[in-house]
């Protein structure tokens, strides 16, 4: 296995185990990208199952029956299932999928160290470590030995006044306990978000494009139609109002807003805020935003809470620890519920989540039982270490990528841990699209980039610059050398 | 607020929280068991935004705008999930909704403390505390540091082979880590095994009467129908074989067998799980076998892992640290593949379980993370103590209830955490149902059952004896009082 840039490396390295495991394999049968994915698409993770790897005699055997036993396939009632929307998802639909899938191109023996900058998840930079504050409550709270047990579905009474206290900051009214449900991660939050609006009778619901694909992913499981609007570019990824307007009818139910954005790495301002809301009371529809980067803001223009304008759309915020505190693993996230017209509480959309919630997993409790601390304790020095960590990052990401011709950057980040960038593949050659950017620029310079295809926009990708200065500028550089090194022939100059 | 028989409590103060922030009242709406519930229905948790309770201003002010705003309900498009699947769902099949509902009867103002005897947390009682080894385990993962990461999917590499290496010493062949998919408790692994199984177009699974009711929830869900077997109380809550087969079909998937029994407490022997596995052969179905109690075997009949039939028909097993380490608010589940002939790999089981936790949230990292260490390191006297606690208590509680003429046990709990009663009802004055009773002994008593009839058994109640002596005996002289307070008039002796 390639060797990873940091000390721990964990983030990749999971990403480059799941490609050992076979279950990146599992996600790659269909891509033919890259000869290291195909080749592990074949070895499939059950070698040990064949007896080539570890000599388990009963496996070998058992597989001895199984090949003379394949025939009878067709005989197990849930074969059908093989053509299901599960089994055919992966890659397509799921950040995590392509990432594994990319990674698998990387080659083994190359000398250089792994950079992941495909996804935000900082944490395995000791420079991004937590604050003690947050940590200290968490394991002070599984050391009572009293938050062994199951919370309330919808989450601990304390947590949720907590969170509840913390969001009111943001607002002109204040929200309750009631108002606020604890989720697994923000992951959890859609889980929950999305079944809930797949319950009103051919409903639909607009997702922005480029998005966050466990919407799409989410919204298939449940049968539930997505319409895409446009983000702008030259507009600084602003909504395009018209084109969401042009695609509504009377059964959409919500639209979805990401702010800051991802993947755009945009901060949307009061205004645009503002007019968002008034065209969502015109089409009768509630406003799904996800505020997951809050609180990670990198210019002057403030992050503004959905929740302001939740008196003429009612809305549902996602929130987590995982962006802002740098903690994606703790696994602690809530479905905010800003209704101060009480529109959800009349239409059961709050029943309905705290139903769904009763026969769903949770947050570990001891974490729940130390978010109080989290909220209260968690320094403003280190909110502002990260942030000034992130918006270092993000101008030395913003001015290595301008240097370089063959990919461009429409709109300078303020937010969040991601920029989007524009592939300009035909000044390249034989590079067919995103993936095949991504999965050639694995393989040569074992730099991972997310392809801009599994979150809408197709040739475009998304970096990540939540990465510590000296990685970031070698990931920079390395996509460089890997763009001159596979420009076009009749390309006049480089960069 | 009714005071809590245990200094810390936090399992029942959160059930008892649940009724006063309104969750409980929104679940407890359609029933009229019990004045409390009732009130608390009405008072429904936002009695702040009415200004009632705590003077905000706003709140108040936004829910005058409601009033004269509810007539516009209907302008908005997502009013008609109000009727959605979701929002009727609720008490009727979840375990914790009508266990928020049953303690919402109990007298607030009681001088005795709750005894929850309704759910499997003994986690609250200080003898019931986890190995020392296995919160030092989670406690020196979070401190690295290390683990604040997202994980894979899948779950962390290290974690998966642990888990596989500590199965396969149960089975005739080996487990490989690939055969681990690591979930947020139990729970998650229904609900990543059920929408798997809903993807064969026609489906429907077999579930056992009584059961788990997050199964059937879960199927609703992901429209999965769902037929039921019976188990034979007489019989020791085997499973009824020639009822399972008449209402199975070719459109027939799977069936579920839970073992040790939730909610019978009965183990099941080599032969009648040989029989089960044959059974399932023939109607060319997988099994999914809920072990999470695997380890909790208080007779002298062994626990069997459904995965030794794995050569005769596959096992998705679920398995979990939550019952056996007393940690159920860790969240740290699994769900095992026992395909030793690759049929759910040809049929893309695996491959669409991969692909739903691509999508899916996670088991905290830090938890992954320590799981290798729990499973070496727990040592035995752990378990020695926590069977030693729970036989113990089995013997009070079959002793008691057998002393009691209004109840009646039909089997001797042998493992898991509880028992199953049937009501006689009969000799009893103007209780109508097992909610009725459930709850009539939770206002009278202070003492919270789960009523049977959210297990797919009317007129039964699940006790659970995980629960130190002196408040399991408690608990049951308390329903002996309640159930002789409440005899029918003409009954000629009591018990």
């Amino acid at each position: 296995m390639a060797t990873v840039h940091q000390s721990n490396g964990h983030g990749e390295a999971a990403a480059a185990n799941g490609k050992s495991n076979g279950h990146a394999a599992a996600n790659g049968k269909s891509n033919g990208h890259g000869e290291a994915a195909a080749a592990n698409g074949n070895s499939n993770g059950h070698a040990a199952a064949n007896g080539k790897s570890n000599g388990h005699g009963e496996a070998a055997a058992a597989n001895g029956k199984s090949n003379g036993h394949a025939a009878a396939v067709a005989d197990w009632n849930f074969a059908g299932g093989k053509d299901g929307i599960l089994a055919r998802t992966g890659a397509k639909n799921s950040i995590r999928a392509i990432r594994y899938k990319i990674s698998a191109s990387v080659e083994e023996s190359g000398p250089r160290p792994v950079l992941p900058l495909a996804h935000g998840d900082p944490s395995v930079f000791p420079a991004f470590r937590t604050a003690v504050e947050a940590e200290d409550a968490v394991a002070a709270a599984l050391r009572t030995g009293q938050f062994s047990c199951y919370a309330a579905g919808v989450g601990l009474p304390a947590a949720r006044s907590a969170v509840a206290e913390h969001l009111s900051q943001g607002v002109p009214y204040k929200l309750s306990a009631d108002d606020i449900f604890l989720t697994a991660g923000g992951t959890q939050a859609i889980e929950v978000i999305i079944p809930v609006l797949a319950q009103t009778v051919g409903a639909n619901i607009l997702l922005p494009r480029p998005g966050y694909p466990n919407y799409e992913a989410r919204a298939a499981f449940n049968k539930l139609e997505v319409r895409h609007f446009d983000l702008i570019p030259e507009k600084g990824w602003e909504i395009d109002i018209d084109s969401l307007e042009s695609i509504a009818d009377k059964n959409t139910t919500a639209m979805l807003i990401i702010n800051p954005n991802n993947p755009c790495g945009s901060v949307y301002s009061y205004e645009h805020l503002a007019k968002v809301a008034e065209v969502a009371r015109k089409l009768g529809i509630l406003v799904i935003a996800d505020e997951v980067y809050g609180k990670l803001v990198l210019g002057s223009a403030p992050f503004i809470p959905m929740g302001v304008f939740g008196h003429i759309a009612p809305v549902l915020s996602i929130g987590s620890l995982s962006k802002s505190w740098i903690v994606p693993g703790w696994r602690l996230g809530w479905v905010a519920v800003y209704d101060p017209t009480k529109i959800l509480e009349e239409t059961k959309v709050s029943t309905s989540i705290t139903n769904y919630l009763n026969v769903s997993t949770d947050p570990a409790t001891f974490v729940q039982a130390a978010l109080p601390q989290i909220l209260e304790n968690t320094k403003e020095d280190f909110f502002k270490r990260i942030i000034g960590l992130l918006k270092e990052s993000s101008e030395i990401c913003y001015r290595e990528i301008k240097e370089n011709k063959y990919i461009t950057c429409p709109h300078k980040p303020e937010g969040s841990m991601f920029v989007m960038v524009k592939l300009n593949l035909h000044l390249l050659e034989e590079i067919h699209d995103d993936i095949d950017f991504c999965c050639k620029l694995a393989k040569q310079e074992s730099v991972i980039l997310c392809p801009g295809s599994v979150l809408g926009m197709e040739n475009w990708a998304r970096i990540t610059f939540a990465c510590v200065p000296s990685s970031l500028e070698d990931g920079l550089e390395r996509i460089k050398s890997f763009c001159q090194r596979n420009k076009k022939k009749n390309s006049i100059n480089g960069c």
